[in-house]
């Protein structure tokens, strides 16, 4: 009984997600999906995002936070588009689902040709099993996490498209073996691209910016 | 029809939480739920606790992940009684759950007057909803991650008896305010303790080793 249970939501979010989908691409814009662990950077990673491509083209950012709007509130001071989503209005949900972004894509009407960010609840377990209408997943992970992740939630690093690891410049002070990290990437996902790179002191986000510009020049 | 669902799996997880709760007690075990992000350090601080107190008391881990046995196998490397719950066998869970528990509890019955620690699986959202017949639970948490970790998933700081901020040693390389830190802390959960270490370094373990001491004595 419960797995029908669980299976008929997730069949309803699939449906939400399409509709998403279909909106967003009306308006011409990509979606982004950042999924990572509380503290991995991803919310330093918008605002680097932000402020390097603001006038190129059009930007917003759907913010799932548990409680708070803190992370809303960094983005906002920027300029930036944010609706906020606290999940806590939905049971403390440890995730995003199609269902709480639908009516935040809606109030994002206004922009166009652009790219909409949702920076998922911070989990490295429980986005992973739900679409939000997203083009593209990212996951965020840090050399301060360590070298394991991979390996130990193969689920999420299983589907993004894109692999951020962030605090590179924390590198010396951890345990953290780059070839073992890459060689378990590899393992669980051999088609994504790696990034990495400290979204506090600029370092190697190059090649970060050069994959966001990709997803919107090729949709 | 969802929420009664939920609700059912919660009433029969709470029964047999007390169920493990009384048959550690019987043997006069005390046990420790350790809770956190993937990579706050609970596996490497666990690592340091067995080997203060090894010549003083009995320990064994139920270790908990999604995927690998690779934290099972740190610690059984040291000499430690090691039971890995692989959560991929239940859907992928994103928290143990006092069914998954129960069966590792009656491997480690030669365990008397000692500690039974329970590593979940790295996650700072679903383990705090359930409990695994815990006497103490637990949350580490790095300064990688952050300063706003108490006020953004305040479920998870609300119930635990220590609050553990790990990786001190590299708050020069981050924007953590400490003061910030400890007054979310209080607002959240004035009651706790606070021990604040680095479990690489070894750099403030003192009082953790107290508060795990204490938990035996005071039983």
């Amino acid at each position: 009984m419960e797995v029908k249970v669980v299976k008929r939501i997730l069949a309803n979010t699939e449906v939400v997600a399409d509709a998403i989908k279909k909106e967003l691409a009306a308006r011409g814009n990509v979606a982004i999906n950042i999924m990572g662990t509380p503290g991995a950077g991803k919310t330093t990673l918008l605002e680097r995002t932000f402020l390097h491509f603001r006038r190129r083209f059009p930007m917003a950012v759907i913010e799932g936070d548990i409680a708070t709007t803190k992370d809303a509130h960094r983005l906002k001071k920027l300029g930036l588009d944010v609706v906020q989503i606290n999940t806590d209005r939905w049971g403390g949900s440890c995730h995003l689902d199609a269902n709480m972004v639908q009516p935040a894509v809606r109030k994002l009407a206004s922009i166009k040709n652009g790219i909409v960010f949702v920076e998922n609840v911070g989990n490295l377990v429980c986005p992973a099993a739900f679409d939000v209408g997203e083009t593209y997943k990212v996951v965020v992970t840090s050399v301060a996490e360590g070298d394991d992740k991979p390996s130990k939630y193969p689920i999420m690093f299983r589907t993004p498209q894109m692999i951020v690891l962030n605090k590179i410049d924390m590198i010396r002070m951890t345990d953290f073996n780059m070839a073992r990290f890459k060689r378990d990437v590899k393992a669980v996902n051999p088609d994504a691209k790696l990034a990495l790179l400290s979204a506090r002191s600029g370092k190697g986000l190059e090649m970060w910016f050069r994959w966001v510009e990709g997803c919107l020049v090729s949709k």
